[in-house]
């Protein structure tokens, strides 16, 4: 009998605050997205899955769309899938946006042509309340006019060693950014990043360096020349995951 | 010795979920707002202080700024005030955004000219993650033209009797609505109600109403006769606490 592997691409939101980020650890006591992922699909079709996601995000970083795949050997209407999953993450911060039935080609992550983060930061002296596991509370004035200025040495295709995580297991550090957009609305500043794909901590080095510019500690040239020193000690702080969202992802 | 008295003015933002809504209550493990601040304020100053509030907020109701008053013997600049509080909240997700010194006069209960607050939903299949204890997730499809024209019946001065909480302790049930406003952006709806003053779960169970009216289960027209009829037991169901904000307060 021919076995008929359907693929299921599913969107999920997660609020980052209480896993260890996407990805399974190897310490058993923490829970990750994906583990909680699989239980839930397990409990549904007594099937063991792998899933591949289309942004591993790090513990705290929150997910407004994030992609995902996965296959079974039974077929299910995509809304089945949906509703079944979201029965079983009932007391969790995982939330199945949409499935949908893809073909075999469809690959979550190396699939992708287009990622989007936002970064958000609130910029005033109070600390936050609404907001704490959501946004970076930064209390230096920052100016957002020379944050555009120095992002912009960063759009386009370059090596990006001086904003990637040590620990960051990438062969080739050149990638090539689309477009960086930075608003501000009351004290709140969102910066977003859209490329094809990112090194490990790269969109939290970079915010960490555009608020360096922001508080006028360096100036937004600076920013080129950490660029071209392709040295990870040369850029700012790595700032936190909490105000980090992966927003969506283009295929 | 004369004993000069300072009033201070303070405008707090806060999560409400983890607290039993704003006031004192009786049972001695929750833990209110007011209590926390009055303790920040004990750890400060050294003296116990009684806090009078422009909104109490029930249980699961958030604050984007809050405004209250408390007195004190001692004279300190309103920085000192903010920042020695907010040391002390620390744990907590209340946050001091601003304080003030005001004259004797200055009442934030009575003095209150106009109170605004905000009600969230999002109107989508997918439970919430991110907003799971910021929203009322509301299935059904909200068609805000129809609440819109719903809320015009409420504008202005009327018995609003049939949305008053049972508890209600107010002995007049006059109030005066001066604006309502839906607008939607994407799958969230947002409503913002303003008054000089409200009555317990008024806010709340208009908001439940109105939901009747956007997935149709009652006519625009029908709220009007809700109004008229003064009965509590005609009106909508009292939308979840969780998904209401007071957003501030004029003097």
């Amino acid at each position: 009998m021919e076995e008929i592997i359907t693929r299921y691409k599913l969107t999920i939101e997660y609020d980052g605050t209480d896993y260890c980020g996407f990805q399974k650890q190897t310490a058993i006591e923490e829970n990750s997205v994906e583990e909680i992922l699989e239980e839930a699909v397990f409990k549904m079709t007594q099937t063991k899955i792998k899933i591949f996601v289309s942004g591993r995000t790090d513990a705290g970083v929150h997910a407004v769309a994030q992609v995902l795949h996965f296959d079974l050997n039974k077929k299910f209407q995509p809304f089945q899938i949906a509703d079944a999953l979201n029965n079983h993450l009932l007391g969790e911060k995982i939330s199945v946006l949409k499935c949908e039935i893809v073909d075999e080609n469809f690959h979550a992550r190396f699939g992708a042509k287009m990622r989007h983060y936002l970064y958000k930061i609130t910029n005033r002296r109070a600390p936050l309340a609404l907001d704490k596991t959501r946004s970076w509370h930064v209390v230096k004035n920052l100016d957002i006019e020379l944050m555009k200025e120095a992002a912009k040495f960063l759009i386009g295709e370059h090596d990006f060693s001086s904003f990637r995580d040590a620990k960051c297991q990438s062969q080739v550090p050149i990638r090539s950014i689309e477009k960086i957009e930075i608003t501000k609305q009351g004290d709140e500043i969102l910066i977003q990043i859209s490329a094809k794909s990112f090194m490990h901590h790269m969109v939290r080095n970079i915010v960490g360096t555009l608020c360096w510019v922001g508080s006028q500690k360096i100036s937004p040239n600076e920013m080129q020349k950490i660029l071209s020193s392709k040295d990870r000690t040369k850029s700012g702080p790595n700032a936190p995951a909490h105000g980090l969202y992966f927003l969506g992802v283009d295929y």
